[in-house]
């Protein structure tokens, strides 16, 4: 099987190349779930990663594919997200220059999530975009490599590896529910699962609001949308109208794909709290939602959810657990 | 090095044992709190064993270890809490019949806990010495073990793999903060960091109210206490008059012992959750509040915090974000 041009052992490479700088995260039983469900369900808890979410497989593999000159002259990014923070880490570790750049109206709070892994930040910019551009520019002039967020062969390669670990620990896995936005996890997952345990079903989730890649599944085509403010705001964000790798990954090898509605997110997380202990970002919690809600879960079958991270502010647990407790 | 019945071989053996059985939990970096303490303070997250604590360690050993005809008659336990559950955890996977015995008093939501697991569950008495009476008359007449909570060799032994996970995961550790109460916890941890890696610092920690443990050290024997209500309730309980493991290796081999207020141990929980999204109980937090409080920490040393389970009600939780968030 090769799929664009990701083969089986470029999977097993970023493996062994992310190993040490990852948390080799629990895929834990949920009994309620299981319970409710009637299918034994496991949840892939990311959200254990040490900067706080999955992201860290793809920054990790891609840095580290990187020539001894590109890592040289260092890597820039302009997500001020899960993404940006993976990237600042990973960089810290390896001794590597990472520079961030963002728009001047970035929360402080965002801009001191990635500054304390020791990235340098610039905020000169009206918008993200612009800093984009910025980002692009001095790789063109001077080689300092983008670090991009999903859509390259490196970063799905790198989150395909979580993929590796839910098999390892559940070799009987029959279906996984992954959080969907740009497509670059659930193309990693996707190709980790179809390209190892063929048949093993593939269900993208994302929230009602603002799905791009879901959108642009029924265009047949990439296509551009306004954000709208929910609580899964880490799976907003488009999948570039010139996407080389994720819209195809996802038509082509993805088993079904759903939405989930803002009080189900929030019902995710409650279930999260209650029953892990566990705080994760409403992203994360779209899987457990749609298992909430008894999407379609075959009874008796293995099915992990994949809970991605857990970058949510206090005053958002504070209005779950306010109202669900 | 040979402490009582003890080797380090017996740690190596437990390991074997039960990796099958338990979660290797992750050991996470504490940004903010290595940046309070100038230290590199380290989480060792045993809230992460499916069933919620630490406990399943010892039980798988102490299980594991019975021969053949014992594992044909069965165990029995007369714990409620997170001993009790991981008694009836392993006891299911491994088919081996489990007996829990109770007081009639107990509340549903704890017995429910535990018949999850699969458990046979005896409410017959009223007070849950009665109910221990009644498990070592069963197991002298029937030959059903029991599976005492702390006190025992292999109890112990499987609490110490804990340490050989740390030592692997951060083989620099200079000191492990360790909840301390009945001392079953504090003894594998300190024999297995001792036996391997003998200059590492232990410091066992209590809540302020009714640390038994702590009081006996002073005594220079084994004494009771009444109980009083506190947010580490799992650290309450007696150490036992006739004790005969957990005492003296705790008086000599662990380097401090300290407490902490109330107030303190809500700062670590409220800490945790904020941190690290995680909701752990109040036992847990024990040496994350000796460590806000800057307690005998040495800048520049490599601290692990042991976080020993998360048996939390939502209402306690919701308390800490109401007085914190």
């Amino acid at each position: 099987m090769v799929v664009k041009d990701i083969t089986s052992r470029d999977l097993w490479k970023a493996r062994k190349r992310i190993t040490p700088y990852i948390t080799r995260t629990p895929l834990v039983y949920s009994y309620k779930l299981s319970q409710m469900t009637g299918a034994n369900i496991y949840l892939k808890l990311e959200n254990l990663q040490e900067v706080g979410a999955f992201k860290v497989r793809g920054a990790a593999n891609k840095i580290l594919s990187l020539t001894d000159e590109q890592k040289g002259k260092g890597v820039s990014t302009f997500s001020t997200g899960n993404h940006g923070m993976a990237v600042a880490y990973i960089a810290k570790k390896l001794g590597i220059k990472a520079l961030v750049c963002m728009s001047d109206h970035v929360p402080e709070v965002k801009v001191n999530n990635i500054r304390k892994f020791g990235a340098e930040i610039k905020q000169d910019w009206d918008s993200q975009d612009a800093a984009g551009v910025y980002c692009y520019d001095l790789m063109e002039k001077e080689g300092v490599t983008v670090i991009p967020p999903f859509d390259d062969k490196e970063i799905i390669c790198g989150q395909a590896t979580m993929a590796l670990e839910i098999i390892e620990d559940q070799p009987d896995i029959d279906t996984v529910l992954v959080p969907l936005s740009g497509g670059g996890l659930i193309s990693g997952v996707t190709l980790g699962m179809k390209m190892t345990v063929p048949d093993v079903k593939i269900v993208g989730i994302s929230q009602m609001k603002a799905a791009v890649m879901i959108e642009s599944l029924k265009a047949g085509h990439p296509i551009e949308m306004p954000e709208e403010e929910t609580l899964a705001d880490s799976l907003l964000g488009g999948i570039g109208l010139d996407n080389k790798y994720t819209f195809d990954i996802t038509r082509d090898y993805v088993d079904e794909v759903a939405q989930v509605e803002e009080d189900q997110i929030a019902d995710g997380l409650a279930y999260l709290m209650e029953n892990h202990k566990v705080i994760a970002e409403g992203a994360s919690c779209v899987g457990i939602a749609y298992a909430l809600q008894q999407g379609n879960i075959k009874p008796g079958s293995n099915v992990a959810i994949i809970v991605t991270g857990c970058g949510i502010p206090m005053e958002q647990v504070k209005n779950i657990v306010d109202s669900h407790f």
